[in-house]
């Protein structure tokens, strides 16, 4: 299978540019019988849609998905969902200067040397824009596993910079501009965020996803593992650069007597695992935290080269997200939804039951 | 396919379990014409290889791979090579004591629950076992890799609990017992293990892996991104818990202009991004690592329940290492071996040119 | 994977029902620099297209094809073609008295047990109108493999009920109703098919398609043989119930000796093996053969059942072709040209050369 | 994936070479619980296994499957199963005669040109011995959908050059050395194979191979219909050059009034289909039949070349079948049974019911 697919099973086939005519998707494998219409597909988008907030990209794009395929009065038939999203809001002529130029920090160089052409509008295929499917696709996975087995995936901003959220409170990301959970943070994020953007530079971020009700038993070893699968499907977003599950990159300095989450018939004592045992999810939370890098279209000049091979010194502009990871909280929500609803399905088809998920002792 | 398989046109499919008759792989889709022995994959099993050193499991097994088929007259064929491996030191009376217990932290938990049944001897198919596997397939991988690009992997062990490498000295990895690239603090690493392994406990590490010599294009955008792909085969080995490419969760607080690396006609002049952009390699090296967790397997007592639900307090006997990530490294490099020749495999299948590396300024 | 999608390395994955908005497919895997336009595909569906014949249904469908993503400035660009194509003469209203019967030789009753529901509006996705999106991908890897190997591939109507071709006169072909490669049988075609219409009843028949200029090699035992996916692909045509290469069932009774196609230095003296050794092509003209049952959609009254489980006496009515297989020609060819072309590509895929083909002596 | 895996849950890789040390596969995808040993492949391997009748070759291998993973306490867990035969009779000198001459009819010729090289022993992985590990894996689904679903798979000998069966008696099948399901005709063909031996020449076969009890609902369209995937599945055996499904290429001559299968609630009246209909199991038994070349080696000399290009008349030496028609009755079995396992669990993917078979009246 070329590059453009994901999963074995639930499967999520995407096309589109950032300035060609339209985006869309295929997904295939979802079961008959789910109730869908594109409002399922949209909340999601609108949260991950430009132009929201004043943090985001002045691109305007409405974002409206159509469903072409796979709904017959109302419910997924079994058949293949074909869904489109049409471009407005494309502005060719902001990126015609860019048509020689090799953007440092961005995918212009690698798919010209790759592909020998590319298309150079706002990016073309490389551009954060292609993510809207990912995002609709992952709302009928959400829908699913929500209502089947009460699976709930939810994202948040755990870090931007240099600041971090002390707590998660689920009821506060969305009512600020930044899916942040801490609300004692909200000023000072603003703050860092308004001289950022008068320095034109951008900032780094990392975003936390956790799925609560997963079932005993997702996952298959040795090489598709549940974690092993999260992590294709999250560093598969653009700009991520570190996936982490449960504790990550702490465990590193952790003793075994410390790291491992001690059990007894009442549930699991703590959480340490993020909700994967050899690569099994174990009925604890699933958690995984990505690291966003800072997007490289900023307006401090750089060193480059054109594609005649001549260096130059340049600045990006365009509409750009001075922190692409508040806009990365859906898209991860949608990746872990597919990955955990493609591995459903994966269960499945090995004639298994689905084991309720084991309470972690102390968490609601 | 189901999870026992990597890759797509260099496709590493495994079998056998940790106190089976024998473990096994085959690899599919191999060129023709390269020269190939046993001994090519023995130097890998060596170096992961049990009972090789103080600091990891007293099991002792030859680990001798045999060629079965897919090689003729000392070359490969194109057709598929089967591997073999007979298990040699089983004892699986050691093990008959864990039969209704589920070992915290251990994968026990989660394949009874998976499976409603599991083969509990050494952990079955979650043992470390089966990487044995993984290191003499990727071992064809970096032959090839090498032979035809001069593409070179090589791991080392960068960080064990609190200590940390400061320089990589790539000579001095192979000298000591931990792969350990900095000589100055192998004093403090003997210490260290020492007074654990007095303790009874076990200790976390991270593991670092590098590909030089890799050719711009290798990638398929937009879910089999090379850094996916990658991520995918790390958090697939066994107790790693996190993967980063390049600068990994440093970007978090990482502005757009100290992370994008700079490029001339010459090269670029750093590499933050782990040599891989917009999820295509980018002829930069590629830099990746990871967190691998403390094994569960310690004598420090811990609660856990026994598969008919009774609580239990229990002590995890056997033959362990008290930190798996020393053994790790080959594996790591087998694995990011795997990733790199299907990508290679699968930029060929696109009919595309092989393109040379990308210098970066300053490093050899 | 799920079952919409064809190929490996050249991908094509489909959506769309009979009576929905819109049919669409993306192909992934093209390489990139092919010159592609919608004239390119256009030809090919008007080929295909209902509404053209009087000996085809009567529904009229422009059948107008829109690239939607990878191509850029004329030329592909490796990335994801999207194509989409209208549905424009749906008339629902004909269809609603079938709502609740299944429909005898038809995909009503598998397709109702199989998902506990259906879209009986024209068949939904069991409609050979799916077809439409065949032909268009198909006319891509038709003009790739023309231009980069000089590969063709053309197909012809080699029977239809007692109708038989007895010389194969490739310029006649697109001469007349029938794909009919035998000028001399098409009066009696025309007899034939008239008599038909009036009884209301339907035929059998027989499509052939043949490629040439087919390179050496392609082919990938032990279970994708060239044979092997070929027969995959031309069995998964609506209607098709055998598929032959070469002699095909004429070999149950021919000797070893009459069968193998001796050679010599100068190519081949015949090819009764349809252009396949062992799996993997020879550099003979690869051709196959294949059957198409009569429709079921006729006017002769048959016994039936409703999905209530009542008997019933029923008549198909709507707007159907009384031989499915005429129609049928470009899509073979368009599944042909798939297959050889994921081929092509999963050839290279293992670093192999492209080998010129072999001539048959004799051959043109 | 390359070429020697098949299936998408239930996967089947194998290896190995005609005179290599051993042939061996991976079954992986099986679900957990299934009782199995080694005796339950054994059966039909013994069935398939050289040496067991005047008519087939006269090399003498014992086929003695081991299974070294997969399996604990008699059932199978759910983790990969590796199964490995061992190669005794190899004779190597027998074949270095033909090592520079491409045998007319066989697959040296392409695999040499594929490759650039090729194990010439025997065929290497050309030979059809690999299909001992096809029997053996198919013995596994066989014996999982009897048990599980009462699917009862068998196949004979339909038709051997002129000797064709006129009535089918399954309790005849595995009296004779033949497969074959008249006893009538026993005598008739005994005398054909004397008389064919003493010739020196070969003669094709039609083999018919029947599922009973398969539940409606199995297939995948549009691509993966369970008739497409039976098709690359049995066009997958070595010599096959046809398949048809039902009436297969009768169907060319039929009218829709006579192929469709009417049907009433008390079930179908009649099975043209072969039970597939839409490219979905319908709940009729369903009905493959393939045609098999006449092996192309032969004692009558033909025209040939040397690898080096030279001309050359040869004889084809070695232990071969005069008709391969009779040893694959086994394997054409075991195909059919990888195939309907492997679109169970696919069936299942989707979290869909099994749903039960549906009678043909008048049919035991």
């Amino acid at each position: 299978m070329s590059g453009n697919s994901i999963g074995q099973n639930f499967v999520v086939t995407s096309f589109g540019e950032s300035h060609g005519p339209a985006l869309g998707c295929i997904v295939d494998g979802c079961p008959p019988g789910l109730e869908l219409t594109e409002a399922d597909m949209q909340r999601d988008l609108d949260r991950r849609r430009p132009g929201t907030s004043r943090y985001t990209t002045a691109r305007r794009e409405p974002d409206e998905v159509k469903i072409l395929s796979g709904v017959f009065e109302g419910k997924t038939t079994g058949t293949s969902i074909g869904l489109l999203i049409q471009n407005t809001d494309q502005r060719s002529q902001d990126y015609s200067n860019i048509k020689d130029l090799f953007r440092p920090g961005h995918a212009d160089y690698t798919y010209q040397q790759k592909y020998g052409t590319r298309d150079y509008r706002g990016g073309g295929r490389s551009s954060a824009r292609e993510t809207a499917m990912r995002v609709a696709a992952g709302a009928i996975a959400k829908k699913y596993l929500f209502q089947h087995f009460g699976i709930e995936i939810r994202g948040y901003l755990s870090q931007l910079g240099p600041v971090i959220a002390e707590q998660v409170d689920w009821d506060e990301i969305e009512r600020n501009d930044f899916f942040f959970p801490d609300a004692s943070k909200i000023p000072a994020l603003d703050e860092y965020m308004r001289e950022l953007k008068k320095s034109g530079d951008s900032i780094g971020a990392k975003v936390s996803v956790v799925a609560t009700n997963v079932p005993v038993g997702l996952g298959e070893p040795v090489f598709d593992r549940l974690d092993a699968d999260i992590a294709h499907a999250l560093m598969g977003i653009n700009a991520v650069k570190g996936v982490e599950i449960g504790d990550g990159f702490a465990v590193v300095t952790q003793h075994g007597s410390e790291h491992r989450d001690l059990m007894s018939p009442a549930g699991f004592e703590s959480n340490h695992a993020g909700g994967v045992l050899g690569g099994i999810s174990s009925g604890q939370p699933v958690v995984a935290h990505i690291a966003m890098k800072p997007t490289s279209s900023i307006s401090v000049p750089g060193k480059s080269m054109t594609v005649q091979g001549d260096e130059v010194e340049m600045v990006t502009k365009g509409r750009h997200d001075p922190c692409v990871g508040i806009r990365a909280v859906p898209i991860a929500e949608a990746m872990l939804a597919i990955v955990l609803m493609d591995h459903l399905l994966r269960h499945r088809a090995q004639n298994l039951d689905v084991v309720s998920p084991t309470p972690v002792l102390g968490m609601r």
